[in-house]
């Protein structure tokens, strides 16, 4: 194993070199005539000057302080969403930026003190934002607004099926239980890194805006296109910001303010067609592929456009039709397994077809004991590494050259799956050591899937996995032998491995466009956790025993999901039959469609199959709905356009502003929830009313 | 008079010859080294190969033929405007457009059958869109929605005051009326168009847009320049319309719609602070001066930031407490006549400049005899004709080629006012002989001021003078001898005067800038006015005989003006000492204000004079809110920020952004109408609550 590391270290220096050459002859010409314009779309040429420091000091005893002040304050944000509404909004960039604010104004202080030892580097900025995200993360995938509180003695008081199952909650075990299921993830993710990142070239739109924004507060002075750069970011993340804070005045109530804004009418609301507003999404549509963009809006059409409407009209034959409309045995339960289905076909195709081309270069790699030859993934790649641009080549170089041994990560794993599956059925007694096996055997291809899925769109799936998990272990466990309990926890143990296996993969992508080695990643995501599993359970348990009214619906700490996944989780005890009539045709119809437009994509040629959407990105609104691919098809069309009129305009400016709208977006719901947890409450309501109940609200409030 | 007309010409004529050289030097120049720039800022040069035909030839049957059918158009949609809300859009965009339509498809057709005699030349289309502008005029200036409903017996029933005095409505007397004193105001102001528009240079925003759109339409081919302006002038015409289709969606109800949007905050609303996302007013304020756009937004500032909300606090001290909103005995009297105290004071001090300067002019002129020299108004001008553009030079020149003479416009008003005269008092037995004589001594002032401060901000404030003559007349004639009847009548004879001199003068800025003859201009606005007072009567009469309910609150066709109009002459018997305590007082002060602002700004230089704000544009938003101010501040804001950014760009495009926003916007107001006719109701209301009108609202659709 270490060979293997080795080798690819090996690999890639030789070819390292020519490339190296190459850059030479091409820097040669370029201060020659054309020299301008390749400048201009270089970003790691303005950094040229600036040494890349060992992956030992990246990891700065500041950066990890700072880490943890963020980390406590993130956890706060996260967990107020967590009790109140349940939706978490992506924090990589919020954590990236106010790192840098704190470590820039601490060393400019130490600068004038002249005391300073050591730069502030960029690569420092990732370890702190890695951490921080790894710890606040803890705070979502550790359930504490679902699936843990689902398990809970309150919870279950209230859903008047105690005789189904219930945990009292104490800090002690849900610290324990979250330190042996939080590490599994990272381990998982980590032989993959350079098959995701350098082989695959996914987008992860949150983790490229933020390599981007630490890339232009670090950018050296006399860079002019940078400087030109960062005031275009500098200008969109205001603009975003005010946009964000101008929203909020809007939104005192529920299906206020912009984000309802039924943009192409109240029909079309319903099956959420609408645009709504959000910068986030209008940036990540910029920075994503056309393909992803048009991928989505066509899922989108698909199932909300014609599938939903259809099955609904089945509704008192298909499904009851006296159903809450969010009960799985309606129609939300296709809306949820049909996502599923396709999600699983195309991450097992993928999954399936790197493994088969791993093994089989793994395979002529003994047979022939050629030294200087690749991965055969890499090497299918290898004949356009001439193309690579100067950024590609740099960055490629330093990704590649702190390896992290794959027999260290599968040792890694096993061990703490060793330890997870002894100490697991300590912590619930329903969920039995197999189980936890069994989960362990999968979440590999789960946590590769989710992973993947992340760095198309931008959306990690952890909790639709975590559902997944629910359904399968609690029915094998069968309601008799606690399957709602076991379930639960199964969810809990999936959705930290998924969840922190994606934050990792995002990171690495950070790390790699900011030249962070992925060792100071690794481990700073390991402190972070670390920090997390401590930090987050003891931030919940402050809301757990200040608010008795958490989780009764209507008060302020609601918490929706907790109920929902604990009913979800005896629907799931009941097993497949529980589901609606032909919905498990149809999942069988999706996942198998998604293999068979992976295998039309992979068998004709390229400039055909650019065109194939790819079912994992057509998935997502599968579920949540087109109103995002919406905001993202806006972001295309605007960067389509931009780039009709202005080619290297669009080309040298386009992510700057892309990174600008998601980044103040994403710093406002730091104010946002701030304002959220003073209790400063919106003015305004937005409201969208039809003609008709308009009337009759006029006349309520004129009488 | 024929000698000064003379004078006038020849004058002109010598210094044209000057200019003309001048215009050779310049262009010999250009196609030197700098052609390119000079070239991108002509208009004409791009017409210069085309003929500007003869006035006579100008004039067309077809245009005219065009123009009845378009009249017919929108006499219907000012109608239905006029009895619904009573607010109307200036239309002059659209006559444009739509004249440009129907004329070239037109000869299109006999192009293609090749017997067409005269090509259609962009004067023909300013004469249509003149003609047209001038028949839908009389449909607002006839007051159908306004004084001459408030006459009839079914208002007079319901505010159940006949013994006030009511006049039965009869097609004849009312077609009569309309033409005894609709075409004094023509007269009235062309002995002035060329201090208007020469001298004063007045903006006119919306004449200028149609013209900038005329202009662009007949734009040769091969006129680089004006394509790229056509172009832009078109995307955000597109814009313009597409936006204010959307924003129609929103509108179902009262306070619906971006139009209610309360920007800042629901308190600033209140006091109409808001921007109201329109388009057409974004556009007025990019073709303003900045000084317009800042003295608006002062005024706006002064009266409902500071004054308003001091005389509010003053509520059962300075007025009674239990008065409507409405009622011109509170609050709203003090808004109403401080505007006009400002704007008499604007208007008087400006028309007395301009006359005590033409007799100091005709004096010197008698006097020394010197045929080559000018009026001093011009002649104060002339010094600045060598800086002037080639496109200013040349549109001047033709502009004061066609003279009408200042006997045949003064004969025609002395002659037209003795027919009145001697004819109102016949139709209205209350109305007498000496107060429509007082009138028609007051009005060329009134119609002046009008003009020109309709040429400063797009406002014609004719409902404004006509509710002066409310007051005046009605206290002159006192309750008892029927002074509500004779207030509304003056009213209409005064409005029907400022109002036809705004439009005319609109027109002439029109003609100006696309080579139109005055003579044409006021020919076309002659035959338009008298198909506006034929159409307009037969159309009303349609309506009024086909609602029965015609006037009733709550009904489709509400005509809430109507019932205002009468309460205001109700009032207006009953003297000044009707007004609010100290309002007198104010409006004394504000006129006063006035004639001292224009006294310093007169009398400082010039670098500073430019930074004193101008007194009839600050009194808009005294009686109408800032909402409109912040619109055109936007605007204002939006093209300063582009000329910071790229000058020749902002400068070359600036007009044709702001045409396209503002025809846009106007164009849109005809499908709307049509929609409102066809009865087509918006689907969606957008409505803004506060917070606990919300929670109550939210409580009540959910029980």
């Amino acid at each position: 194993m270490a060979q293997d590391h080795d080798e690819v270290e090996n690999g890639f220096n030789s070819s390292r070199n020519d490339d190296g050459h190459h850059h030479h002859d091409k820097k040669d010409k370029n201060e020659g005539e054309g020299g301008k314009e390749a400048e201009e779309f270089s970003v790691e040429r303005a950094f040229d000057g600036k040494e890349v420091p060992s992956w030992r000091k990246q990891l700065t005893i500041r950066a990890f302080v700072v880490s943890f002040v963020l980390s406590v304050l993130f956890t706060f944000i996260v967990m107020k969403l967590n009790l109140t509404t349940g939706i978490i909004p992506s924090l990589n960039v919020s954590a990236g930026l106010l790192g840098f604010f704190f470590v820039k104004t601490w060393t400019k202080f130490l600068e004038n003190s002249r005391i300073l030892r050591q730069p502030f580097t960029r690569q420092e900025n990732t370890v702190i934002q890695t951490c921080v995200v790894a710890s606040s993360g803890i705070a979502f995938s550790g359930g504490f607004g679902s699936y843990l509180l689902g398990m809970s003695d309150r919870i279950a008081l209230q859903s008047e099926d105690t005789n189904l199952g219930y945990k009292n909650l104490s800090l002690t075990w849900i610290i324990g239980f979250l330190f042996v299921v939080s590490f599994l993830g990272l381990f998982s993710v980590v032989p993959l890194r350079k098959v995701m990142i350098i082989d695959f070239k996914l987008t992860y739109p949150s983790g490229t805006a933020t390599a981007y924004l630490i890339n232009s507060f670090h950018t050296p002075e006399g860079a002019r296109l940078a400087k030109k750069q960062v005031r275009t970011l500098g200008k969109f993340f205001s603009f975003s910001f005010l946009w964000g804070f101008f929203q909020w005045f809007f939104t005192a109530g529920d299906n206020c303010g912009f984000v309802s804004f039924p943009t192409f009418g109240l029909k079309a609301y319903e099956y959420r067609f609408y645009f709504d507003f959000s910068a986030i999404y209008v940036g990540v549509g910029m920075i994503c592929p056309y393909i992803i963009n048009i991928s989505v809006l066509l899922g989108g059409i698909l199932s909300w456009g014609l599938m939903w409407p259809l099955i609904e009209k089945r509704k008192g034959d298909w499904y009851s039709a006296d159903l809450s409309p969010t009960s799985l045995q309606g129609l939300q339960g296709y809306k949820v397994f049909i996502s599923i289905a396709l999600i699983l076909g195309d991450g097992l195709y993928n999954f399936c077809k790197v493994l088969s081309r791993t093994l089989v270069g793994l395979f002529y790699q003994v047979r022939t004991r050629n030294a200087s030859s690749d991965l055969p993934v890499a090497e299918n790649s290898s004949p356009e590494t001439a193309k690579l641009s100067y950024d590609d080549q740099r960055r490629t170089r330093l990704f590649l050259k702190d390896q992290i041994p794959t027999w260290f990560a599968i040792s890694g794993y096993v061990a703490i799956a060793i330890v997870s599956i002894i100490v697991l059925p300590h912590i619930f007694h329903q969920l039995k050591c197999y189980h936890v096996l069994v989960i362990y055997l999968f979440a590999p291809t789960l946590a590769f899937c989710n992973a993947y899925g992340c760095g198309l769109t931008d959306w990690s799936l952890a909790s639709t996995y975590g559902k997944l998990a629910i359904f399968m272990i609690g029915a094998w466990a069968g309601s008799s032998h606690g399957g709602v309990l076991a379930g639960l926890a199964a969810c809990g143990v999936m959705m930290n491995i998924v969840s922190t296996a994606s934050d990792l993969t995002q990171d690495f992508k950070t790390g790699y466009l900011t030249l962070a080695s992925p060792r100071s990643m690794f481990v700073s995501q390991v402190i972070g956790t670390a920090i997390g599993c401590i930090v987050s359970p003891c931030v919940f348990w402050l809301f757990y025993k200040a608010f008795d009214d958490l989780g009764v619906p209507g008060s302020e700490y609601a918490a929706p999901f907790a109920m929902v996944y604990r009913s979800m989780a005896k629907l799931g005890v009941e097993g497949f039959s529980a589901l609606p009539k032909n919905c498990l045709l149809l999942c069988y119809v999706h996942f198998g469609a998604a293999i068979v437009i992976n295998l039309i994509r992979d068998s004709i040629r390229k400039e055909w199959a650019r065109f194939i959407p790819l079912p994992m990105a057509m998935a997502i609104p599968f579920y949540l709905g087109p109103y995002f691919a919406i905001d993202m098809c806006v972001g295309s069309l605007l960067l389509f356009i931009w780039e009709k009129i202005d080619k290297a305009k669009a080309d040298a400016f386009g992510p700057a502003v892309a990174s600008g709208l998601i980044c103040g977006d994403g710093i406002w719901t730091l104010p946002s929830s701030i304002l959220a947890l003073a209790k400063v409450q919106p003015p305004i309501c937005m409201k969208f009313l039809s003609r008709r109940t308009n009337a009759r609200v006029d006349k309520f409030l004129g009488s």
